[in-house]
């Protein structure tokens, strides 16, 4: 029960998420345009405003619970959104709870691991949402697309290179159920963003000087390997959309309704979790009380003398 | 030229320095009732918004500069408000850039270690803000109020204990130059409550059910270790506060006035680091030149047969 009608944005959730065990063709079944019909981007964003205090009161019990973790996983092709996603849906989340991780191309202290070891370690502890801003997913992606990464790895000899993908996905599935199954849930999404609205990103991130920093000659050359890109994408999601975690594929080319469904989707699924601040045994009830008398009797008592301070500000 | 007007609250900063090479008395010459005359909650809570804002503002000219990072220390007797300062100041700043470390009693592997090794991991990456909730700084706390905690540590047979606090001083101080030295600015907070008002606070933790869970006996079996607390505070303040790291002594019983201040520091802190979006190169220029032909060439020819869905939602 993941789809609720909390942010009344039921039907964009429903059709965002990729089925298990039927293939889905992402050129043709998922619209990078798609907005939810009869919203506009002013009420939008105010849902998404109500939406994230909902979303960081959800996050206060989650880490008081103290029990699930939230994984985030947000990939996509170069400036479908991602960072301002991050920024628009967990700005107003107290940052105590919430680490964001980018994995960047692997250092050789990285590359002398398996590819899952610098993953592993930066998962979010019990109470906390993570977020990969890229993932474990880079492996069947732009190490797909540009296969010369793979002689990085240092792989051992018997790897079978035609199969490597789809071992890769049994890996991640197997990673993924245990971590379900541990109490991390796992959100994983899909900015879908056109190469037609692409081009206009990059063209104000050329154009704007404030957005020059933003861009480097490697985006252009990436987007070069556009077909090739979304052909391992659509791959994936053929193989890596489980019960226990499945994708979601956000319609991009809108960004107040790309932010608004991946924030109704988390709000959704910390919602349906039913965390709640912990009851207190029985046990320590009984140390409360003791604690309360302790404190009364204390405010009985004349104050300390080093209680006081003499002024109101410091000497000089 | 830390201290600025911003937020209109010059006077408690100037006052919550603690001096180098001067002595403080912490019971007599900071008052932790005190709050800037002339303001009420409502109008710092407005102010602390507008402050966020900009604080969010700055953050993302530090993360774009890339060059420096903020480490901000938090320290405090119990119920000072460290969790409520850091998810009241930092909740609106984008958390792509912050990360906060809780820092609880060590684990075997941190034991193994010397005591700045497991700070040392947890430090800022560049562009970053990094928060300690509580820091290295227990380690001439916690660990010199139960001196019996320094026997888990492994420390080597000739570490002298009568000077042990001093050499931590110093190797503190050395490593906060190092630091400072290499772009990480490091800004201490100590939230200075009273005993009076750490009994309220406690007492509505055990009379709330909702913040029940906050509270264990702990907490009270602490609080009266409270002189010994206080000393060993004024001995590290009067020992490490330094010219490249100092601290501020920010009063605690009055929350608005705590957020108000840390914020107001934080920001001052960036607004004088000057960073701002970098500038791009002259060899960066022509290269977004071409990238720039490259697009709008693309623009003239006729749109790929694959960037266009034949349908707004996926099949079935």
């Amino acid at each position: 029960m993941v789809v609720t009608t909390a942010f009344g944005y039921r039907e964009l959730l429903e059709i965002a998420r990729v089925p298990t065990g039927k293939k889905i063709d992402l050129r043709k079944d998922f619209d990078p345009g798609f907005s939810p019909p009869g919203w506009d981007k002013e009420t939008a964003n105010q849902r998404l405003e109500e939406g994230v205090q909902a979303l960081a009161e959800w996050q206060d019990k989650l880490y008081a619970d103290d029990r699930y973790a939230v994984l985030i996983v947000l990939q996509a092709l170069d400036a479908a959104g991602k960072d301002g996603t991050i920024k628009h849906v967990m700005s107003g989340v107290n940052p105590q709870g919430v680490n964001v991780t980018s994995f960047k191309a692997p250092s050789s202290e990285e590359l002398s691991h398996d590819y899952l070891w610098r993953i592993i370690r930066a998962l979010p502890e019990r109470g906390h949402i993570g977020i990969f801003n890229r993932s474990y997913y880079e492996e069947v992606l732009v190490t797909r697309v540009h296969p010369e990464l793979l002689e990085k790895q240092n792989l051992p000899p018997n790897i079978d290179r035609a199969r490597i993908w789809k071992q890769r996905y049994e890996e991640i599935n197997n990673l993924e159920k245990y971590l379900v199954d541990n109490g991390i849930i796992v959100l994983k999404f899909f900015l879908n963003v056109s190469k037609e609205e692409q081009r206009k990103r990059f063209m104000e991130r050329l154009t704007l000087a404030e957005k020059n920093w933003k861009f480097s000659a490697a985006d252009i050359r990436e987007r070069g390997f556009w077909d090739q890109y979304i052909d391992a994408y659509e791959d994936l999601f053929n193989h890596t959309s489980t019960p226990w975690a499945p994708w979601y594929i956000i319609p991009a080319d809108v960004k107040w309704g790309t932010r608004l469904a991946v924030a109704a989707i988390i709000y959704n699924t910390l919602a349906d979790l039913g965390v709640d601040y912990p009851e207190v045994s029985e046990e320590a009830k009984r140390e409360l009380r003791l604690a309360r008398l302790e404190l009364e009797d204390e405010a009985d008592a004349p104050p300390q003398q080093n209680e006081k301070p003499k002024k109101n500000r410091k000497k000089g």
